[in-house]
């Protein structure tokens, strides 16, 4: 099985060239479509929609990635082999969120040329070394075959929450298709001394809001505080857009209070 | 073989979770998209596209749709029976027209948890309850072991054509992405006492359109009625969209008259 | 194998409908979209994106492509049988620029019914005539039962490059998802006579652009020329859009001199 995540969007041919390389290769490959919707060269969503979705993959699953705005440069393609499956991209963190929540235990480059296309454009590593080795890596191919074990891949400091006398000072780090603002807050995190109650402050507007359960809990169009479904504090309005509400993008401080 | 309707869209990370569960329960399965790409929080949009779609799916089929703005409530969960397929979800009428056109058999609580994730958040219950039971009923287990029969599945009144003197006053049930307005308005109820032109009434604009069989009879941007690929009355523009010029949407009332 | 290429979008249940015929008739296809995203009724932007993926498919794979503005009206359903593969969808050009690239053997008139639905809807042949002729094809059925052998399918005249003394004078042919302008100038044409930099006229504007490799040669906003991962010239910004910073569009013309 092999998931596909990139920011190439569902209108060009560049996913369907992937698929078909692959296929080419490994006719019996079952593919996943995580998303292809990541904003184009947003390497940090990328790596959160994958780390979200790949805990629920089968073991083995192999795992390619494709967020690539040094496509053609001497950035290096790396294959990372966790204690649960494989992750195959470039080597610019949009694969390591994801493989560290599975205990990394090997990092290789992709250098061996049979496990790529014979002929390599230098703009489309999507199609030309990731699809092809992710392919050979679902047939059975072995791990060390592909290139020298490496030790030091790219590992970007996505934020961490801060505390400051009573607040956690976090970021957003994402924005669903339906507006809910979710932060790098966990669950964790937000247990010590909160209440029935959070103030949050976003971008300098003020709410006391309830921490809640469900969406549902509050009345339509009124905001909410949860743990969403990955963890994590999640601003939402029930049945609306916080995001458009608020004017929050990923990337916006969030503080939280207990009230 | 397991169909997927939602409105969660491709960007985020949601309907690759449930199908990362459904292929760590049952990895042989066919997964098929319906759409995802419904509008957030409305039902009566995924009952039509569902019904739609649902009778071109072979026997035995299960079909999972999820919208569900009363996520993590007490509106329950459901499994449907027909005489051709299984249909899950929550019980907000999601389900209902594509399963009523399929003759209903039984229908099912969802509330054994050996057929759910172990641990169920308050806020997808597509991935933790749905897609679990999907996978389960594809790999064959039996519907009467998900829970307790129920005789009461909510069925929402999508609106039925009136008759008034020689009008039918309908509804716009969808606009479709080319921008075709389709009624609630079937070929049988037009059939009586309508000639080769029909009067239509919508939002006060009156137009006097040929009742025709393809989009191509009349000039290029030019509008015709036609009974469209799902049997209802179609108001549409040759190679344009006629919502936009009509600016019509999904709820609005129609009356059409034989001319 | 059989692959999807149409302008039906994602939210409609239209496709989900041939995905139905098809694994009604042949439950073991696999099924790959290239892309549903075409813009309505334009079959040279789906010809152009059909011609960049079909090379990497396996041999024998079944290519059906519905972009069909005169559907229901005497324009031809055709299958178009080559050296590698099938391709299968209207009479009007949306499958020639692939099927040409693969050497063309016959093509066949698709007007055996034993290979449609039993009901043919006037508006939608998709899901009616080409799905069930994709099926069949892919499950085994030989190309002549299903027509007659037709030798005039419509070949669209897609603009070829003229020269005029020293410049190339091409036409954009799509613009991607990036926002990467893509010519219909090849690698070779633009080697006879051209530098490491090049002159590019596009709807008046005129630019003096390095000739690179990848996109990432020159500084993120900055403008590049590149032969892209199809072979042909491309005008692109690193991490930008060129096709919005040039407000520049498919069709439009563009003028290549060596500088």
């Amino acid at each position: 099985m092999i998931t596909l995540t990139s920011d190439f969007g569902l209108k060009d041919p560049y996913v369907a060239e992937m698929k078909g390389v692959i296929l080419t290769i490994n006719p019996k490959a079952t593919l996943i479509d995580i998303t292809h919707e990541v904003e184009k060269f947003n390497i940090r969503m990328a790596a959160f929609t994958l780390a979200s979705a790949a805990p629920y993959f089968p073991q083995g699953t192999v795992h390619l990635a494709v967020v690539d705005p040094e496509v053609g440069t001497q950035r290096r393609a790396i294959l990372i082999q966790t204690k649960k499956s494989f992750f195959v991209g470039p080597d610019n963190g949009v694969l390591i969120l994801a493989a560290q929540n599975q205990c990394i235990e090997h990092v290789y480059q992709l250098t061996n040329p049979k496990f790529m296309l014979p002929k390599i454009s230098s703009t489309f590593h999507g199609r030309d070394i990731f699809a092809p080795a992710a392919a050979h890596l679902d047939k059975g191919a072995e791990p060390t075959t592909f290139g020298a074990e490496i030790k030091d891949p790219i590992s970007p400091e996505f934020t961490k929450v801060k505390r400051a006398n009573r607040s956690l000072i976090g970021e957003v780090m994402h924005v669903d298709g339906f507006g809910n603002i979710i932060t790098n807050i966990t669950e964790t995190e937000l247990a010590q001394g909160t209440a029935e109650k959070v103030n949050v402050d976003l971008l300098g507007v003020s709410l006391k809001l309830k921490l809640g359960k469900t969406y549902a809990e509050v009345k339509p169009k009124e905001p909410v505080a949860l743990i969403g479904s990955h963890g994590f504090l999640e601003i939402a309005l029930n049945q609306g857009n916080a995001a458009e509400k608020f004017q929050v993008k990923a990337g916006d401080k969030i503080v939280v209070t207990a009230a």
